[in-house]
């Protein structure tokens, strides 16, 4: 698919079919979070790979908006570590990672949605992490179970002329 | 450009030719931006777009590591508002549209750089920014002054079997 293709047809899908991803598929999605840039290259990043319904069913317990995991064909959970320094890189960082998961998925086909977590213990005992690691966010994977991905024309977001300024604000 | 060629060439380019950006590309890139997903869809970014070249170097003395700004051909300062609740959802929607917006350069053959912004004073006067708000993050832009883009096949990136976990930790 084009790229601009793939980035168009992205778009939050909670609701998924019962088909499994291939691995291949997975193993690019996975390898674009990978390559991700971050501050200072850290990589502050390990992701989690949940393809068990029966996990996937307790995972979507963890926050009020993770409901859409227990029907994904895979989850990966972001997990990171104590933070090294004070400050919001990490977010920003994992943001960059989970969008070039999220375009390399539309690339396939496959939609995704994340979901924040609340219960940091209930994810921590599922995914068995490390004392100091907690799980930032997770993201469901699976072929949309309403309408394939296809671009979209007229998206939900601001009018360009609002967002965008030339020159200064 | 095919998905999977834009993902993998994209890399930091700090170091630009002196050839413009032309306006559809452009116009792609930040599109891709302001299409990315946020946290309840709030859109928490402006974008400004700066191509004057007195003002990329002004722009360039904002942080340490904002040099490679002054000789960009474009550079898109993102701006966020007042905070509206605790939390970093802001930072990791930026993420998201950041890489949006890079792996759309890519695509195009176009190098991109961020940094971050230390004196917001200097960033605000410049941008013309309302007071309530700041400038977050600079994306550089332009084509790239040592080697075109393409895929790069051993990203300086923590291996593949220690980052990827399967089933659990």
């Amino acid at each position: 698919m084009q790229t601009w293709e793939a980035v168009t047809s992205r778009r939050n899908v909670r609701s998924f079919t019962e088909q499994q991803i291939g691995s291949e598929d997975l193993h690019r999605i996975l390898e674009a979070g990978r390559r991700a840039p971050s501050s200072r290259n850290l990589q502050p990043w390990d992701f989690v790979v949940v393809t068990d319904r029966a996990e996937l069913q307790e995972l979507s317990k963890v926050w009020v908006g993770a409901g859409h995991v227990a029907g994904a064909a895979t989850a990966i959970a972001l997990i990171i570590g104590p933070a090294e320094e004070p400050g919001h890189r990490d977010e920003f960082d994992l943001g960059q990672a989970t969008m070039a998961m999220m375009i390399t998925a539309a690339d396939a086909g496959i939609g995704s949605a994340h979901s924040a977590v609340g219960d940091q213990d209930l994810a921590s005992q599922l995914l068995g992490l490390p004392a100091d690691h907690s799980c930032a966010y997770l993201i469901s994977l699976g072929y949309p179970a309403d309408r394939p991905l296809a671009p979209i024309t007229r998206p939900d977001r601001r009018p360009f002329d609002e967002v965008v300024h030339w020159g200064r604000w």
